[in-house]
């Protein structure tokens, strides 16, 4: 069913408008977009040699099988997308204006399954589109098994339209595309500096722009404890920077049902035995004091792993995390830091303790000890079945159940992570790869050493690869906050994300990737998002910002 | 004149207030802020034990002597930044609300001779700031002798003002102060990537609050050309990237007055003979082509200097950029091209040009003739007397007059603008120092290393350092536009700004800085600018970004 055909008069009118306003522009960029290319790179993209006319104030999506309100809020996003045309256009590269044979003013929408509630760990993404152009007559589809298919499809829908004049041109074509990745991940960090829910928001419109389906958020740190506990808000009150600078469950809710409308899963991470400091205030005797000349020094070193309270409390408090996100992983840090033992060293009753248990100068044992404790008690937690930890819970040599995934961020120079890939998945992990994707230490033209990195790329069996599930970029918070956490995770991320989802022969040459990166780039513009540069160039929405 | 008093039961309530909210806040930052520095540090400061509340909502500037409209928009620029009060202000350091000795409502604003309209090379900026509170008594008083030595002080003296609760509180202040350096500029390139005219004067803005006098502007380069000429308008007709992408002459005059009122130079950069790629097309004949094979090959290279035309041409066109711009200096580029000399190599008509000269294969000798021509030009120019040049013209030993100014901007590393420094001074030429300052490659850590680097530090005489006449900040624009141009150029900029104000001795030790530093940033914020974070911290305002 659905689509109304403009008459033969009306497509000329269309037809004679773009060709009126192709006006070339000049200048010397050191970069041409490409029109119309879709990033990430789809699997599979056949284009015909006609194109159509989508005019933005008379376009509409239909629904021909399964709805849902996933799917409802997601055609709105994109339809005002689509309306939000840009005043001043000046094409730079072929707007692919050529062979226009039809208008197109209506797309069909076919997603075959029911809607999940959830994103989660192993969604289908894949989906189909079909545009095509014949005669007067043209029509266009949108299908999936799932709606997290239609949603990655959508967004592809919208990348293929090109801005000409007062209307989109949109070539016949044909799309069959999945990701090679099912982990695709970005970490914020709002321990070190807090970022205002409406730019995790930002975060997340991009990610998913970039089809990316995991934020995992770095809550708390040493610096900070910004999330606001129902049971122990004390955690919070004490040990947040201020008042002002607090998630409390609505913006947890918030971000979480953002995220979700999105495909996006949300992954908090609640970081033992170390990087603890700012839990101290709000909840006494949960840190270890540290001692110098046989007392305590008023520090604070790692949790006390000593104290049964202590677990009771952690316990309580993940029941709580539990309930809160609904993802099925979550993330238990385990990085170190070298203070940690330090601390413990100092305290008489953790010696004691280490004595009583014949592991006496083995903090390895003990903190091993701490984390079977802890996957104890996660184990039990009623919606989670998997977690995710820094690759030392691995190097330490600590029990690790199976349903771990350990992600590796030690050195992305020396390609110290290919060992780290290698020795996890040949003992059975699942991991993710993060070494290559520190983003946070660099501005935008580092996006080929991003894009030049392939988490498979390291010595082992197709069944080691297979365990290598994603990759997550790392935008730490020591340098960045609400001023800056747009242009410098972006455009560098959209060089993880097309890594991510798109195939080794499609993401090996940058130099074929640079044109198709400098559309998109123009496109979040025009979208209004403040994305770096990657090279001296312009982009008609640049002037906006 | 002009102090009127609050009682002893207002003062009373106000002193309440302050006690009341200052609510110490939590977390562990990496970085506590200091309470009411001045940054850059002035020259001389005293404080005393009293202090006093300044209401936001009762405040006024006295003018006592001269005045003008540079001092009239100042003090309501001032003003509205007073009256700006934040909403959720939760001090982090000592608040200097002990020891509260009364109300300060005005200050005096004493400007001792008439307003110079335009700022200008050697200018006065000197200032005074007395603050005092004995009793329920207290006055404040900025004075110097010259307009700009008031915006100067009008500066400082916001910058004393501590918000607490819902007042301010200003200690008992002393202050006599100057710049180290007359040169304390910052550079933007709106050639590789355009730069709003609104976002240009965010920078301007921020160079004020940072004591900054020079920007200097980087219009064109090769890949574009956004400067419109009224003489020659195909120039940025047919070499902008877009018609979006011109500064109009209101646009660049514009500019100029927004500096102006600020105590800003505008020094407009026309790099010639190289980096000249965008004029071609608007100028026909202007630039050499390049040959292969015996033919011209489509490409060009520098200005052609065989084509008289070419002389008349800029000769026209420079003299309207003389009257556009007021400041008495220009910038003549003359930085090198590699590509520049082999273009001129490969051309028939200027290697004829050479032989009859007798400088055959010596290129640098051609360099030299079409500099002395140009310098011919600017010279007869009624409103330049002096302009400055990239430190290549004088690596290249091409006669230079006593009036340039040479900017030294090769190897950061390596101390090479050490050496270089050093030359240009042992013939006496003055200069300035770009080489440590190169800010578009890295991000807010950084600061520290701008922070070491003092353009007097190499071997020479006390006569070679005066001719050091400061330095300038490059913000080159291959990976920056409006997007990131504020969180990449600040708060590296402050680094630099305080090292091109402050004493030496004031600005030796960083881990005195970082707090001062941090607070800066923090009140910058306050006021609405996106400057990034230095370290792990926190600020009142961050959450409004």
């Amino acid at each position: 069913m659905a689509q109304a055909h403009r008459g033969a008069d009306e497509l000329q009118l269309a037809v004679q408008l773009v060709a009126m306003t192709v006006v070339w522009a000049g200048g010397y960029p050191d970069i041409i977009p490409t029109a119309g290319e879709i990033w990430p790179r789809p699997q599979e993209v056949k284009q015909g040699h006609t194109s159509m006319v989508v005019d933005p104030l008379d376009f509409r999506f239909v629904v021909t099988d399964y709805d849902c309100d996933i799917l409802q809020q997601a055609l709105e996003r994109y339809l005002k997308i689509i309306a939000n045309y840009p005043s001043n256009v000046q094409p730079q590269g072929d707007g692919k204006g050529g062979n226009l044979k039809s208008c197109l003013n209506s797309v069909q929408v076919s997603l075959v399954s029911a809607c999940e509630e959830y994103p989660h760990q192993g969604m289908e993404e894949s989906y189909e589109i079909k545009v095509n152009s014949s005669g007067i007559r043209s029509n266009a589809i949108i299908a999936s098994q799932s709606i997290w298919g239609i949603l990655r499809g959508l967004e592809s829908f919208s990348q293929l339209l090109v801005p000409v004049g007062s209307v989109y041109t949109l070539a016949s074509t044909t799309i069959k595309d999945y990701p090679r990745f099912c982990y695709r991940g970005l970490m914020i960090d709002t321990a070190r500096h807090y970022i205002p829910v409406r730019r995790i928001e930002e975060m997340l419109d991009l990610l998913a722009m970039n089809k990316f389906n995991v934020l995992h958020w770095h809550l708390v740190d040493d610096q900070s404890f910004p999330y606001q506990s129902e049971k122990f808000p004390d955690l919070s009150d004490k040990g947040s920077y201020s008042k002002a600078h607090i998630y409390t469950a609505k913006d947890i809710a918030d971000v979480i049902e953002y995220a979700r409308v999105r495909g996006i899963r949300i992954i908090p991470e609640f970081d033992t035995p170390e990087h603890m400091k700012s839990w101290g205030p709000g909840q006494p005797n949960l840190l270890t004091p540290c001692y110098a000349d046989d007392k305590p020094d008023g520090t604070y070193g790692p949790i006390d792993p000593t104290n049964e309270q202590n677990y009771e409390f952690l316990k309580s408090f993940l029941t709580e995390v539990d309930s809160r996100f609904p993802d099925n992983h979550i993330h238990l840090g385990g990085d170190a830091a070298l203070a940690g033992s330090k601390c413990w060293r100092s305290n008489p009753n953790i010696t004691k303790f280490m004595e009583k248990l014949g592991i006496s100068e083995k903090y390895n044992k003990l903190r091993a000890l701490y984390t079977k404790r802890l996957f104890d008690i996660v184990w039990e937690l009623p919606n989670t079945d998997g977690f995710l930890v820094w690759e030392e819970v691995f190097d330490r040599g600590i029990d690790l159940p199976d349903n771990v995934i350990v992600q590796v961020w030690i050195l992305h120079y020396l390609d110290v992570w290919k060992r780290s890939l290698q020795q996890i998945t040949s003992v059975g992990f699942q991991t993710i790869m993060s070494s290559c994707w520190y983003l946070s230490d660099t501005i935008g033209h580092n996006w080929r050493r991003y894009y030049a990195c392939d988490p498979r790329d390291f010595e082992g069996t197709p069944e080691q690869k297979e365990l290598v599930l994603g990759g997550e970029a790392c935008v730490w918070g020591e340098h960045v906050d609400a001023t800056n956490i747009i242009p410098t995770a972006w455009p560098n991320a959209c060089a993880v994300g097309e890594r991510l989802w798109s195939s080794t022969e499609h993401t090996s040459d940058p130099e074929d990737a640079a044109p198709r990166l400098e559309e998109h780039r123009c496109r979040l513009l025009r979208r209004g998002y403040g994305v770096s540069p990657i090279f001296s160039s312009y982009c008609d929405a640049d002037t906006s910002f």
